[in-house]
């Protein structure tokens, strides 16, 4: 068999030419696998979170109706992409065949995986649905899916509940680009800390930053001040409402001892939070926005109207080695393991 | 008089403790000017492009209508704010009087500035209208205006045509940019390079990158090509459609010899065209969103989708310097400051 688009666009039936995730039908047919594609059998899906809300709303809460509209969205477009939402989620499989082009891979047959690329670009045949978890979004299920050569995968580890790694691998970009970012004696300000990628950041941040740096995570809720602290993963907490620019600017600083920031990373869920990003962070630093609902023309003139020089980065969900970095995180600070086991599990 | 804040939010009626920008309306009341302000007589307001498009609509294009629905404005909201596009403009003014606390800023009553900060976040009174300029969005009034501590401003050069100045200053953010991120030997992208801000940028990245780097400009007319060659802006042109992205990957990819690219500018002016930008960056490359309609969810999950290590940025209008090294960029380059002159003025 040939080798295909290693982006997967050789799998695209509508619009031709186009790629896989705005596509509104992929090719899935298994019996054909290209030589840099990887076959695998599902064992269940990860619906993303604003998708099965609407299939779950839609279908009146009923599981059967959610487990038949799934098989129809699947039947219609050859992945499971939310017609509404447009959003996917990642699943969970067993290699059933590696391409020949992707023998240098080391992944055996058999071989447990879960997805990191999002269910919305991932050609998918469902045969059977087994089950629904309207608790925690997953579906059962039997039927199997392809991974392009771009396609990001990790290996599920032994050590630790598959609940638990999906958690954490779902905003592995986020820690992995913290120690990245993160330089010894950097001060450092998570907006939102209280959340789950927040605290993942938090705890990157301060192995990063070292006894002579400092890091300051801001909260919304009086009752997650407590949890950070006991937790370890900052040197102060700020409680403050991030849409409020001006009074979260003033609370931010004082935490700081009155000086900028050198790195801001935004990991927030409401809109409306940019210049509060922007505004503590010192000229020349950086903000890092890893919140989806940042709006670029927000960032981008909101810093040019207070004369910020700060350099902006979107929020990439990928960077080497993510998933690796962000279950070791888990594995190093058992009592944020625990937190996240009863937590999101 | 006391200082007010930096960012101007002691002028901000409406909500209280807010920020100018998203205010509904400012105090304009220049009898009173704060230590850390700036006073200027304001000589003509450069009413933002989707801003004036609309006024005019809105006045079928009657030039007295127009000026009134502006002096309505900004008798309303304290600024030029345009209600319908939210959008501002920047303004050309003289230096009336420099708060004490600016005093070592250098400058002088009567010199001559362009404010570089949008007139939506800028007190303004208007006395009256002179004249409206609709061929080139300009309107020249009498009235006052006031730049905050924070506020950025340029002095207007005295060897260059002002509305060459101006329309260089109005994209000064990207060429400033582009000069910082690339290095000697660097390959360069540049989406979108026929335009005022690819122009610049692409002239910066061609010195930067040195003898032995590679600009490529991309434009979307055949027109452009002869333009951009003639200008020695770039070592060659791909003339291509950057919302179609894998067409796009290909003929970008072909124009740096199969390599991908170091440095990617996205200047253009239309949406759809993340992925464009992500693709022909090599991993650990560089993207750079200076284009306003960039939406940031499609730049973050798109990397993800496609498997991209790239480090993203979202294009920030100011960095140190920007104005003064736009300018020598007209200087520099005699036949792009004489298209820019036939062009924009």
């Amino acid at each position: 068999m040939a080798a295909g688009c290693r982006y997967g666009s050789h799998r695209v039936l509508e619009p031709r030419g186009g790629l896989p995730q705005p596509a509104r039908r992929l090719d899935n047919d298994m019996a054909r696998v290209y030589d840099n594609e990887i076959l695998l059998d599902v064992i269940a899906l990860n619906i993303d979170s604003a998708s099965f809300t609407q299939l779950e709303a839609e279908a009146g809460h009923d599981v059967d109706r959610i487990a038949a509209r799934i098989l129809a969205i699947v039947a219609e477009r050859g992945k499971m992409q939310n017609p509404v939402t447009g959003s996917g989620g990642m699943l969970i499989g067993r290699v059933a065949r590696v391409g020949a082009a992707l023998a240098d891979r080391g992944l055996q047959v058999g071989d447990k995986l879960a997805t990191l690329v999002s269910l919305s670009l991932t050609p998918l045949r469902l045969d059977r649905i087994l089950k629904v978890h309207p608790d925690i979004d997953r579906v059962e299920v039997e039927g199997q899916a392809l991974l392009f050569e771009s396609g990001l995968y990790a290996r599920l580890p032994g050590d630790m509940d598959e609940g638990l790694a999906l958690a954490a691998l779902d905003v592995a970009g986020a820690p992995a680009q913290a120690a990245k970012l993160v330089k010894p004696g950097d001060s450092v300000l998570i907006l939102g800390a209280g959340g789950k990628s927040g605290m993942l950041v938090a705890f990157e941040a301060m192995r990063r930053a070292g006894p002579t740096g400092r890091v300051v995570g801001n909260v919304y809720l009086e009752a997650d001040r407590d949890v950070l602290r006991g937790l370890g993963l900052c040197h102060e907490v700020v409680v403050a409402d991030a849409t409020r620019a001006m009074a979260f600017l003033r609370d931010a600083l004082q935490a700081n001892g009155g000086r900028e920031y050198d790195v801001v990373f935004n990991c927030v869920n409401v809109p409306d939070t940019e210049l509060s990003s922007i505004l503590p962070a010192r000229d020349e630093g950086t903000v890092y926005f890893f919140s989806m609902a940042t709006n670029f023309a927000k960032a981008a003139l909101g810093a040019e109207g207070v004369g910020k020089d700060v350099t902006m980065m979107v929020g990439n969900g990928y960077t080497r080695g993510h998933a690796e970095l962000t279950l070791q995180a888990l594995r190093d600070n058992p009592a944020l393991r625990r937190l996240f086991e009863e937590r999101y599990v």
